[in-house]
């Protein structure tokens, strides 16, 4: 019996471990952004600090990288997608990835991360570009210096894109992108008259939009036993093991988004929690990567959140938590409202038909700057220039434009894409799904969501992190990335939309 | 400068590290009682065990030996009371007790703690004291094991006592509670009817006690940028910087008792939070010792928190909270059911003059057991004649007797005692500072709680743990442990409350 080998048990309880340090860090941060009172952010960034470095202290330790290879045998003598094999070529990725960096690298990435932090925080006060232009110029040498430490590779982007999407190339998402472009830029030129969403806009009492959005996603899924919803001021997702799921949102009162932020929220959540319980304290635990994430939020927020027979079900419910707002609001008004599509210079404002080319455009940046091509000097220019051709509009300052987003400054560069990758797959793996089960209309219609939940559960959710994403989505779509379902998807929406 | 000496700064270093995993250790417990939902569980044990290890690991690392070894002559060119001296001294002790005892031996002792809290509460479900037993009987043995540890000593109670109390000695407790039990048990006896307490029972919405506690705390000094309040099922107080105090609270639907309980964690959190900020991550950084904890709560509960003046000011307020209940009740008649005197057999429903007789008991059966005059399978009945000799109470059942409270099941002896000296300590404190300040009625039926809280951070609380307990008893009031002032204190409050 090969799991009988007293090093892999050593090699689970030293994942054990780690996991225990992550997950302890992923409360800490959860708790700072939902609950700490403001007077505890320095011991909370002390305790933060000291628990990611003990937890990098144990991941790139060199003994956990002899037991590895000790083990190769033991890998080679399982299946694959067995439980003992994928735990040991998983964590050797992870070992291996991490020990290239070294660590005073990785110290002054997260110093002028918290640095830069700063700085785009006092930028956007004071409206003010430059205050952040030398943090950005030197997150951009580190983030080269740390490139750098990955060579050989195709493209210099690649492994900041494999930081998130394990083993994707940036080819291949340079080719996705450029499709999107090619079939989105036209059709977002030609749309006329927004649809009128003033219906979503008005008094929307904070604590009946919780109540509803719960009664929601307990119709989805969600139960007391293992998840929480609270209060936050940016929204998140995170999970203290597959049965401790914590989703967090933002009600504000005089609009329905916090609603839309809850369904997105479970997206990420039911994935983890329908992660196999045995992957539970391994690198297997959580969802394979950012995108195929940001798949299951958008799948439930929008292709699901979205479409007329979920909400012929909740609209009425939706009705009776706020008679005085929507009783003269037909379902087929509300409908098309949540569908509205309408260009603007803010990403995270944006409809599901502009959102990815702000992502595009973003991408594009990232390799530019990773080049030379454009400078961080250059870049609100730049930014502008490619939101004005890509979507016709113009930022009105740098707040709205360049600083509208924390990633620059705080994060590396590679997660951006992700974003828009996860719409591409949504739509892969919803085409996919309703082909094997046939028409879920029906079942939406009467509140039913178990069907699409479990199919769910047994292509995607289950496997945790044993496939990497590209060799997840043969698995299930039987092809590659492909961005046609979701142009097709879009241009469906957008018809849809059209006056009538 | 003797604080350039780089060992220092090591020290502090390593010091700092280990308090961060012991303040993660404390949110995780505080998650755990407040919010985590209930599949939670098994996913959090294995994250406490993990952090409680590496913290015991590098709390007991030689390395940390060797550099407090050298800090030695540092030590000595400071003044005692010195924020230097102090760390080296404090984190001294702490480590040469803890590798006084074998990491198998605290391994297996938190075992059969969490085996025996499963035990306790299984016992108490089935009523049946056997279920309990050999759990008992094993924790004992691991208990005598562990005194081992600590020869020698004048008494086998003085390393489990010394836990909670450095430097206590187990003979000054035994006089002190032996005076305790001299004037308390007469005094008990001679209570005839106890006062109509029907005022404190109801019905009370729950939200309401929360705003009415809220508002009391404030008053008392409590706000939202360092403290927070939250529900929980056995309230506790807890602190993850000293300007980050989480207190918990239990309100019930028909009585008063959660306001009562608010008061008393406030007066753990008032400790804690009032502590030097420069003893952050350091082994100064909490309240000296549990008596001192608990003389902060009892003071704040009982002395401040049932007295007349201090309802002067909070009973119209509670009035107004709960007109119709409250509004036929005179502030003498709510004063006095407040101060209800009645002896029971549950120790956590007990007042003041008889909550310490059942701490006294506790006391002597634990050295009993020790020292093998009482065994486990002797003391429901030992129990029970105890409690009928001090109290005249007989329980109804072992869940009301033997089995009541947890602390036998998980967790070691020597914890019992400090509730009754934090009493003792508690009225000791008061007499010194109204001997200074003069009366603070006045002050207290103004709503102004300052005088008195500013008097405990200069003598008390900014001190953290610089000082023994003893040291700073002596320091503060010129003496040490009395029990005269509670029993003039107690004895003043059974007059005042005998039949008109």
């Amino acid at each position: 019996m090969p799991d009988l080998d007293p090093r892999f048990d050593e090699l689970l309880r030293r994942l054990g471990e780690i996991s225990d340090l992550q997950r302890a860090v992923g409360l800490l941060v959860w708790d700072q952004e939902t609950k700490m009172p403001p007077l505890g952010a320095p011991a909370r960034a002390e305790q933060l600090t000291t628990l990611a470095r003990l937890g990098h202290d144990r991941a790139t330790a060199p003994e956990l990288g002899s037991l590895l290879e000790e083990l190769r045998e033991f890998e080679e003598s399982s299946e694959p997608e067995s439980f003992e094999a994928s735990v040991v070529r998983v964590a050797r990725r992870d070992y291996e990835k991490r020990r290239r960096v070294p660590s005073e690298l990785r110290a002054e990435m997260t110093r002028a991360g918290s640095l830069g932090y700063g700085a785009w925080l006092e930028a956007r006060e004071a409206a003010d570009y430059e205050i952040l232009l030398p943090h950005l110029e030197h997150r951009l040498a580190l983030t080269q210096e740390y490139v750098a430490c990955h060579e050989p590779f195709d493209d210099p982007y690649d492994p900041l894109l494999d930081d998130h999407e394990r083993g994707m190339l940036t080819s291949d998402v340079a080719a996705t992108f450029a499709r999107l472009k090619e079939v989105l830029v036209p059709l977002v030129a030609g749309i006329e008259e927004p649809v009128d969403d003033s219906c979503l806009h008005g008094d929307f009492a904070p604590e009946r939009q919780r109540e509803f959005s719960l009664e929601m996603l307990s119709r989805w899924g969600m139960d007391d036993q293992a998840w929480r919803l609270d209060d936050t001021v940016h929204p998140f997702a995170l999970s203290l093991s597959e049965s401790d799921i914590r989703l967090t949102t933002r009600f504000d009162d005089d609009n329905l988004n916090g609603i839309l932020s809850c369904l997105h929220e479970f997206g990420h959540g039911i994935y983890e929690r329908q992660v196999d319980g045995r992957y539970f304290r391994t690198p297997l635990q959580e969802g394979t990567s950012s995108s195929f994430h940001e798949s299951q939020s958008r799948l439930w927020e929008n292709v699901v959140g979205r479409r007329l027979s979920t909400w012929s079900f909740f609209y009425p419910r939706l009705q009776e938590a706020f008679p005085h707002q929507l009783a003269g609001v037909a379902l087929d008004e509300f409908h098309r409202a949540l569908n509205r599509v309408a260009p603007g210079a803010i990403r995270v404002d944006a409809d599901e038909v502009t959102y990815s080319l702000h992502i595009v455009l973003r991408f594009e940046l990232e390799r530019e700057m990773l080049s030379g091509a454009v400078t961080p000097a250059d870049l609100p220019e730049a930014f502008d220039a490619k939101i004005r051709e890509y979507l016709g509009v113009q930022p009105a300052n740098v707040v709205e434009g360049v600083l509208q987003d924390v990633h620059w400054s705080d994060s590396n560069f590679g997660y951006f894409p992700t974003y828009a990758l996860g719409n591409v797959i949504s739509v892969q793996l919803w085409e996919r799904a309703t082909s094997e089960l046939g028409d879920l209309d029906s079942e939406f219609e009467r509140g039913e969501f178990g069907t699409l939940r479990e199919w769910l559960r047994e292509h995607v959710h289950r496997w945790g992190s044993v496939f990497e994403p590209a060799d997840l989505l043969q698995r299930v779509v039987g092809g590659s990335l492909d961005a046609e379902p979701y142009l097709a998807y879009l241009r469906a929406k957008v018809e849809a939309l059209a006056p009538r």
